[in-house]
């Protein structure tokens, strides 16, 4: 097929390719240019024809079947459909722009979700051709480089107004005792517990270190020296510093299919091979996968929620010496459980040394405290603390590291667990019975007794599942729509976040849902 | 040779390797079983024997050199003396124990060098053979991961009682000012300027982007937006970025020699070819290169202090236009500037948009503070942003972030940088005049109006600045030994930093460096 589509002027108009691109389709099916019936190229020819992402074209065609201007066929391709269209009326474009900032707005939010960094692969936008800009303007991007650009995505805008939003947005910041935080703080900056010149190793402070080892053996059953343990900025740092560590060009790493993105990214950038390891209503299916790294998030499978029954754990662990594997256990977000025990950690287990522990207080304390830590076996403390320093020889942060440390020593952060658990809980059981009374025809919801986020199975098909989401955004709500977290296309589900969110938003966001799914319904 | 010394038994005794292999090539030469006249190893083959990195090899030889075991002859290796030697006396044994802990702390004090974060390459113990150990597990490192290792030095102990040094340890903080810096923090971690959850980019706070373009318009006559500037935990990790995303394995980079060694290294473990710039009394001399990204330090050449003249940055920047290359300009301490004017950064003579200007916060501000950025060139933003997001998608350390934009803002960073330039420039007077006094027959000093540490070039012999480097830490001070910053093996030299020392502290050291020299007059 041969597309000559007016993008050009649509890109002089609209901020993101993708969107420009979208109205360039939509303008020239409404002008006859591309008549009913048209087959229109995979989203993989129309992210290169545009130098977009496969994820931005897929938005792009999600956006126009919502709109019903294509149609897709299981197997056959996507056509543009056969119906006339009317000319475009103002009430349409408003509409548009509605959803253009709403979309821009919701797809863009590189905040936490469900406890994970969310770097949004859904929007492209500014960043997604730079790689190739670069090498038309001759500065030339390395291997690497360009894997990172060709996996690039980073936009945010601001939502505005009384958008209800199930995305993830940080912390519930009402109940943060604030008080105690500054009064850690000031301890920190003080001349007291602080110092402002003075070494502090790559690892990160000694006080924090030695904080985290007393909590993770109380509520964790690890026994870890502050020697084992090295701080990240987030526990991304460490996932990517992992990557580079161990995985040659090539060389196969198994993560979780669903599952964190930013670990998929993480193992593809470096330039190793994804293995997807197969997940369900029991978290990671063990296998004989012929590799030697495997990330995986037992204590609350990211995104489903499942827990690991101890004898997969056991298999794993299993695994990992036959294969004389490493893995590396994320435990993103298991301080807020308030239901059923927690089974011990793999890195309770481990026996042999194979296991890395990763935690994060970006959940626990507030999204802008970036700092994550490994829990790592003696042989790969040098690697990674080299690696850490080659960036920092210095860490950075040490002012918050100190007064985290100050916090936990005090038991401020004991209780603040409690206090947020207890109040997640509430939360978590609310919306769980919203969503389940009201959209229980749309979601089945997957059991939980932990995390921030629920997860939900769409009962019908995907081309509704698009419908609902766009007629969601026009009601000013959304949530996180959990085909980021695929590697392979699965049944359409939703990530809903209640972190952010008191009860009566709880309410408003579920009945906008209700609303949205009646808009589908009325023009289906 | 065949070699078959008691190491191991030693390896047990002592906490570092080199020290280690230092004892029992002592032992095994008071013992006889390595007789005067006996050719030893390269450290190179030395390195390979003992797993130990080159540097580490060096300083076995420079010890026992300096102790008068062994002798080297210039072109024809290295010789076991032909002296005969004492029994090991007990108050040998304690010379020895000093100097192992001097020398432990003194070169692994990761702190900052002359502005620059100081990873030292002298001693490498404990980490240098995990890489090796690794693999032996079965835990594989990549090739990046095993490029590290190789490069890897990181040991660090606190230096005990009053010993003088005379390597970077971090700044004079007795006239900080604490008070308007903690009211700024106090407004970081505050409702009015703060934000414990809400976005940030992973560029940084825009605040403090802000702050830095109008600060770097005003000093540097840099017109910077806020959109070209990304923040870094440290300039380390600029470079370290900028090496991932532009050398691919093999591709060439320029880097300064004498130079930071922390930017060869970067290049290094990315796999880049180095390529050494020749440095003269004007700098960097301009060649051309066939590479495409270039490193150089024009405002003041780390370590020499050279200034780069006008002519020569314009020679560079036609090079970079001809060879389609990015130049990075690292600007790491002129802030603190007490004679000369100077000259135009080459970020504001790039018309050509080849220019990445790196600057930093550790030095002007104070070392734990780990702030640096980079001023990009419009197609580096997205590609550095991009690698900045992949490790750390929400960026780490916004408080300090906020709270440094406040204080720019308000005016106390420029008042505290006109305080400590005054004086800084008296205690580098001061230093200038104590060593050229007191040790000009020893260094010759470098011209210098800028920066943090002088830089003396040895007059006399290698093996007289061994012994005087060995002397001078049995008198109780030390210097950088700025062999570390020689790519290639140059005149010895000594940097000489003085932002941590008072004038008395200053002049204590010039002495002990007096009566270390006396010492070695006297044995030879």
């Amino acid at each position: 097929m041969n597309f000559t589509l007016p993008y050009d002027q649509y890109l002089a108009v609209h901020r993101y390719k993708y969107l420009a691109l979208y109205h360039a389709l939509r303008a020239a099916i409404l002008g006859g240019t591309l008549p009913g019936g048209t087959r229109l190229p995979s989203t993989r020819k129309l992210a290169e024809l545009y130098q977009i992402s496969r994820g931005s074209a897929s938005q792009v065609y999600d956006m126009l079947l919502a709109d019903g201007y294509i149609r897709t066929e299981t197997g056959r391709g996507t056509y543009v459909a056969n119906d006339s269209f009317e000319p475009v009326e103002q009430e349409r474009v408003e509409a548009d722009q509605e959803i253009e900032g709403a979309v821009a707005a919701t797809s863009a939010f590189a905040g936490t979700e469900g406890s994970k960094d969310a770097v949004t692969n859904a929007v492209t936008g500014e960043y997604a051709d730079v790689g190739a800009a670069c090498n038309r303007t001759g500065i030339p991007l390395s291997g690497w480089g360009q894997r990172l650009m060709e996996r690039n995505v980073l936009i945010y805008e601001q939502e505005e107004g009384n958008f209800v939003s199930f995305r993830s947005r940080g912390m519930l910041m009402e109940y943060f005792p604030y008080e105690e935080w500054r009064s850690a703080l000031k301890y920190a900056g003080g001349k007291s517990g602080g110092r402002m010149e003075g070494y502090c190793p790559p690892q990160g402070e000694e006080s924090l270190r030695l904080a985290i080892a007393a909590h993770l053996r109380v509520t964790r059953g690890i026994r870890a020296e502050a020697e084992q343990i090295v701080l990240f900025n987030g526990s991304m740092q460490g996932i990517v510093l992992l990557t580079q560590l161990l995985l040659e060009p090539g060389s196969p790493a198994v993560a979780e299919d669903p599952g964190f993105h930013g670990i998929r990214r993480a193992v593809e950038i470096s330039g190793g091979k994804l293995l997807l390891g197969k997940v369900d209503g029991s978290g990671l299916v063990p296998q004989d996968w012929a590799a030697r790294l495997l990330f995986v998030t037992p204590s609350r499978q990211f995104p489903t929620g499942a827990v690991l029954p101890l004898d997969r754990r056991r298999r794993l662990l299993e695994w990992a010496r036959r294969q004389e594997a490493l893995i590396v256990e994320d435990d993103y977000d298991s301080e807020f459980r308030w239901g059923g025990r927690p089974i011990e950690p793999l890195k309770a287990l481990d026996r042999e040394e194979r296991v890395v522990y990763l935690g994060s207080f970006s959940n626990s304390m507030f999204s802008s405290l970036r700092l994550g830590y490994a829990v790592l076996p003696p042989l790969l403390i040098g690697p990674v603390t080299a690696a850490k320093a080659l960036y920092e020889p210095l860490p950075g942060g040490q002012l918050e590291q100190r007064a985290l440390a100050r916090f936990m020593q005090t038991g401020g952060y004991s209780r603040h667990l409690r206090r947020m658990t207890r109040l997640y809980g509430e939360r978590a059981r609310l919306l769980r019975s919203l969503l389940s009374e009201r959209l229980g025809q749309l979601f089945e919801l997957l059991p939980g007794d932990a995390g921030l986020h629920i997860y939900a199975r769409w009962r019908r098909s995907r081309a509704e599942f698009a419908a609902f989401r766009a007629a969601a955004l026009r009601r000013g709500t959304d949530f996180r729509d959990a085909a980021l977290y695929q590697a392979a296309p699965g049944v359409p589900a939703a990530c809903f976040s209640f972190a952010h969110l008191d009860s009566a938003q709880l309410e408003n966001g579920v009945n906008r849902l209700l609303l949205a799914w009646e808009d589908v319904q009325n023009r289906m």
